[in-house]
Formats: C-alpha cells, sequence, structure tokens
C-alpha cells in the first residue's frame, strides 16, 4: 500500500511510535530489537521531526522504562514516553481524587506525589502477581463502599503473551469489578481519545500535523484516527494479513516497518 | 399482601425452599437460624407436602451442607438439597465434557466420579482462596487454547458477604474469563430454567403444583415464575422493601416469613 500513493507522508512535523512490536518484540530476556528500528529513530531525532512513545506498558515506570529502551539501542528519555500511569496521574490532580493502587509494584513510584490517603477512588493496572484474591477484595470493598465508585483502568487488554504463557491483562480484571460494583471503568491509555490528546500535546503538535504508527489496527490506528491524526499499520508485532481487512478500521497506510515508514516520511519533507 | 387473597395457596403438593435468608442467615460461626424456620421444615414433612432445597451454595457438597443444617435443627438429608454442582456434573455427563475444576476445595469431591483428564471445558465456581493469579491465568490459557471454549460457571453473584466483611462472587471471575476469551458461560444454578427443572425432578411435582419461597426477588422469584410455579418473597434475608417495587417481577404473594408461609399453606391444604 505504501507504494500506491504517499499523500499520507505530507506535511507531518511529529511521530507518535507505539512501542512494543513497532521498536522491539517482546520476549525472552526482555525483547529484542525490530530490524532497522533503532536506526530509524536516530533518523527521525536528526531529521528535526518531534518524537514521541505512545504505549499502554503499564509494569515499569518511564524512567526504567526509557532506560531498558536505551540499552536496546533506542535514544529516547522518559520524557518522550507517554504512557497511561502519568496521564492517570493528571486525572486523579485535576479532579481531586485520592487512588487505591492495584497496580504492578514497580509502576507505583509513578504515583509517589498523589495523595492516597482516605482512597475515593481505584486506580487498576496490570498488577499481575498483585492480581491477588485479597487484593482484589479490598479494592472491590473500597469501590462498593463509595457512594459513586470511581474506577480508573489503566488499559483495558483482554491478555499478553510472556515467555512462561499467556495472561490475563488488566482488562479482565476491570470487568471482575465492573461487574461487582455495576460500574462503567474510566480507562486511561489506547484507544482513548484524551490519552492521545495527551500524547499529542508532549509531542507539541497539531494532530493534523502528526503521524501514528502502531502494529495494533483499533488501540493504535483506530484511536489515533479518531483522534484527527493520520495512522501508519506496521506488518511487524501483532500485526495479522486478516487486519487488512478490518470491518471498520482503514489505516492511512501499511508500511512493512518502522524504517520504511521513516523513509518515505523523510523523502516527503 | 399475604392477608389480601391466599389463592396463591391452592392446590400446592410440593415446597421449593431457598436455603440463605430463609432458613438461616449466614454470618459468625456459619450462621443464625430465622425464627419459625425449623418448626416450619417440621411441619411441611409432617403434612406429607414434598420438600426441595434448591441452593446456589458451591462451597461444600450437599452431604456437608445438610450436616450444617441438621446441627441447626433442620431435619433435611443430602439428597433434599438442589444444588449447582451436582446440576453441572449430570450436564457434563450429558455433553460428554471433562472439566478442568476452579473451584472451592471442600466442594471437589463433588466431582469424583467424573473424568477430569484432557480437559475440554472449564467449571467455575466460588474459588474463595482458590481464585489466585496462577490459578486464574491456567484456566484462562486452557479455556482458550480450546477451538470452542466452553466455560460453565456456577451461579453468577456479584458478590456475597461473610463475617469479614464482602467478598467478590464467582459472577466477578465469571466476568473476567467471559471478557479475556470473547465466550459466554453457561450459568447452572438459580435463575437458570434448567435448573429449576432440575429441582422440581428431585421435587417430583410438576410446576403448577410446586410453590418457590425465596428472599431474592430476581434469582429464587423471577427464576422460579419462569418455569411455571408460583413463588413468594420473604421478607427476611436479603430481602429489601424495595424489592416490592420491583420493574420486572411480582411474586405471587409476600410473607414475613416461611412460618407465615407454611401456616397459609397448610390451611389451604
Amino acid at each position: 500500500m505504501a507504494e500506491r500513493g504517499r499523500g499520507w507522508a505530507r506535511a507531518v512535523r511529529g511521530l507518535l511510535l507505539d512501542v512494543s512490536g513497532v521498536l522491539y518484540d517482546s520476549g525472552a530476556g526482555g525483547g529484542v530489537p525490530i530490524a532497522g528500528s533503532a536506526e530509524a529513530v536516530r533518523r527521525i531525532k536528526a531529521s528535526g521531526l518531534k518524537l514521541q512513545l505512545c504505549t499502554n506498558e503499564t509494569q515499569a515506570t518511564r524512567e526504567d522504562f526509557a532506560r531498558k529502551l536505551w540499552a536496546m539501542g533506542f535514544e529516547v528519555s522518559a520524557a518522550q514516553v507517554t504512557a497511561p500511569a502519568p496521564a492517570a496521574c493528571r486525572l486523579l490532580r485535576e479532579r481531586g481524587l485520592r487512588p487505591h493502587l492495584l497496580v504492578h509494584d514497580d509502576l507505583v513510584p509513578e504515583f509517589a506525589e498523589i495523595n492516597k490517603t482516605n482512597p475515593n477512588c481505584v486506580v487498576l493496572g496490570d498488577a499481575a502477581e498483585n492480581f491477588t484474591y485479597a487484593n482484589l477484595n479490598e479494592a472491590f470493598r473500597l469501590l462498593i463502599g463509595m457512594e459513586k465508585p470511581v474506577l480508573i483502568s489503566l488499559g483495558k487488554g483482554r491478555y499478553y503473551k510472556e515467555t512462561d504463557g499467556l495472561k490475563l491483562d488488566v482488562g479482565a480484571y476491570m470487568k471482575a469489578l465492573e461487574y461487582a460494583c455495576d460500574v462503567q471503568a474510566e480507562v486511561v491509555g489506547k484507544p482513548a481519545k484524551s490519552f492521545f490528546e495527551s500524547a499529542l500535546a508532549e509531542l507539541g503538535v497539531p494532530p493534523e500535523q502528526a503521524i501514528m504508527i502502531g502494529d495494533d489496527i483499533v488501540n493504535d490506528v483506530g484511536g489515533a484516527q479518531q483522534c484527527g491524526m493520520r495512522a501508519l499499520q506496521v506488518r511487524t508485532g501483532k500485526y495479522r494479513p486478516s487486519d487488512e481487512n478490518h470491518p471498520e478500521v482503514k489505516p492511512d497506510a501499511y508500511v512493512n516497518n518502522l524504517a520504511e515508514a521513516v523513509d518515505i516520511i523523510l523523502q516527503e519533507l
């Protein structure tokens, strides 16, 4: 598709990149860089285009996540990572919410500055081993005891793959608490419009001058387009050929990988 | 309401009784009998009316459950208890299903005769402390690995109260697995029609000659009426005055407690 027309690549001033499946494939030892992606990130920076990573990662702080990427050859800073936890912190501050956290231990430092006394909401992330019977009952009791329960979920993924097998993702536990408390969670993370708007604000570019590049047809491509951005799907990561027949979402273009997208965008500059 | 007309009490040959909230209130030390209920059960037996208990209890075998009731003064046998696990066993046998069990340890003996090798379905009960991250991921992996995932849930309650606080019930975990696997669980237990039909078969009385007495407006009263039975709501257990304005379910009568219902039924014999 990339060959058929390059109109999509014009007047780009900033790029939003999904991480897992675009920069690297997750797997043994933390992940393996996708060929050409580290070089592509360097070329984006050298070109003067703005760059922001837009991820639903919630098992590490942005600092730790950026450190991990740097070790794989991606020269990005923590400030260049838009992730659900900082977006949730902004939302909590704006609305004067004091969270009870049910999240991964490694994510807790993101909430260091947030008042967590006498909680009036629950923030749910991919808590992994912290998803115990006791912790789930505790979060439930707090919610059901609130006059108006507020449940904030960092993403709504169904499951993901780790080296030792598939794991239930945060979305499954979100559904359990939604049902028990008869509430609807507020999802922070892709594909929420407010999350893409935060990423754009951090990118510093209006939507019509930004382009999202991701491997997830719904959460990356569909979400970004709903925000007025252009969006490409890469044929790496979780991409499947059947995505090209998706009934609702049509990317502005398909590219084989990040390197090809960057080639075309730089040629059109 | 019981005063206004007793047409509902005519031509009764068998009674189906909910247990928690009708015979006893759950709480410290296993529960406290509701005043007059043990005597009412004795009077039903003495009258020659048929009697069957119809419960969603899944934390004990019928034998242990009947023993507990006997200790509280209710003279009932295990055969007089219709509960989800035996109903699930019938369903498993009929369809040649081999379950992976995620249930309470004390319920496992109910499935002793069932072939559980090479599972082709998951049976979910109120597993309580067995609802661990590892056990939930295991059940999920088995389901998602099936060509056509079959999830059987013993009830779909949202939560219940124990002496140390509210607990998430099986329905919440059912919703988590439903979402993760994109399947719909088959619910065994009240208010499923097939479950009431099993209870009627065990009672040995056709629906038009049976009456259900329960404290749950939807699961007891609504479920039984959908089966062609009459149904009373007692004003004990989880009954709330607002139940009398339920938008969809209208009991055939309200009674203050089981003893009052039995008084009226016996007078109409």
